[in-house]
């Protein structure tokens, strides 16, 4: 009778270690396939060029040597900063209510094409969100999606990791360009 | 006789599982209240402005086109890029002993109003600590706290992941500042 | 019999907990001790010195007051702020075949020595590796080997986080440097 119970026990005992491993596997699978949070914005750069001092809302700080401040450099803009403070809302148009302000800098790094580099935060203050999201990444503009890292949060978004995937959503010469942002948090609290 | 027995093992197996589900929930719960690590530290920022060249521990590398790097620009400094290796004291008093340099750069980024954006490591080398955490994240100067993403360390705080709580705890003018930051680590190894 | 079934059920409740508390334990100490990837590649970055617009591979887009940006600043090049699309190679040789772009920018920080702040990506589109790493931390330059953080990743490395150890492998004069990286993921997904 014991060892009938004994057996018992221990089938339980490899059907709960089974049961455990194949939970674990699943909850990884999810996690691979499904983020715990998703939004999407879109946010707009206007940047100074030297007569829409009202308008815009970036402007470039750094230039190489070949460059200057009020106009973006030569050679795919290599080697200029521009620092944003950009307003975010939930469609594509820019007269949208303002739902939040994307805010860093971003640089562009590279001679041959058009590429960039963004450290940014988005920060929220509304009844819909209160907090940021802080990214960092490569952002090869003339590529259709690119792939950025959500590093941080705060408030609601608090030790939030995850991806945002960048298109440009359109963009007007050297002076305007809309990004569309899809936030996919793997990591939530 | 055996089905008793069975009886006995579900009700474990059950209990088991009730134990399991709610020691997660409130090792989580536990987890959003409670940090790993809380370290509380003060720095010191000493803009060079043309006349400090020996105790100035900034200095102004980036300026809008309406700006210099020798002074603060207007429109609430937007556009200026400040580089920093300030000293980290434990008190709020700028002759302590040094325990560590925060080192990295600040922009301001708004027309409006003054906000910045850094990004920076604390790095110490000291009996006490050895290592770095770093930092990102928006900081609208004029809120009384606001909070940043720790987004990785090594050392001593190999793998950290947290927010940090900043306050100004004092300034004078346009030279000096002093923040505290209330350093709240929620991943630990 | 009731009470023996009992006793084996308890028995084997508290082998499984022990069970389950010595296998966190181990994969704890087995997370600290081993990465689940290990990466290993050379950067070599060319500094833009006014001659050299062909080969180069950076350029200095902020100055200090005191400094320009062709020529790196005096005080250990305090306030330079150098931007970079700098090839990868698996060795330490510059003629190598690229297996990727570190694109990013590195600032000095420090009046006294030689320290840098850097921020960049590896961007890698391969057969091999297809994706970015994202990096953050302070870079005391003349120490012998200096561990920055692995922040995130996309692609091939969506979600990494880790450290890296760098390296200076080489450098020529203010033109040219090499960096050794150990990449070591701690997060993998």
């Amino acid at each position: 009778m014991a060892t009938k119970s004994l057996t018992l026990v221990m089938i339980f005992f490899f059907l709960l270690l089974l049961l455990d491993c194949s939970t674990a596997r699943k909850l990884k699978a999810l996690r691979h396939q499904r983020p715990c949070k998703r939004l999407v914005f879109y946010f707009h750069d206007i940047l100074y060029n030297g007569h829409n001092a009202k308008n815009s809302t970036s402007a470039i700080v750094g230039a190489p040597t070949w460059g200057n401040t009020t106009i973006l450099a030569s050679n795919n803009h290599f080697g200029n900063v521009v620092i944003f403070d950009d307003p975010i809302t939930l469609d594509n148009n820019l007269h949208s209510p303002r739902v939040g302000r994307a805010q860093g800098f971003y640089i562009y790094d590279k001679k041959e094409t058009f590429t960039s580099w963004i450290a940014m935060s988005f920060v929220f203050n509304s009844t819909e969100h209160k907090g940021t999201i802080n990214f960092v990444g490569a952002d090869p503009i003339l590529t259709k999606t690119r792939d950025l890292s959500v590093v941080g949060g705060t408030g609601d978004f608090q030790m939030s990791r995850g991806v945002v995937t960048l298109s440009t959503d359109a963009y007007e010469g050297e002076v305007y360009f809309r990004l569309r942002c899809d936030i996919k948090l793997y990591e939530c609290w």
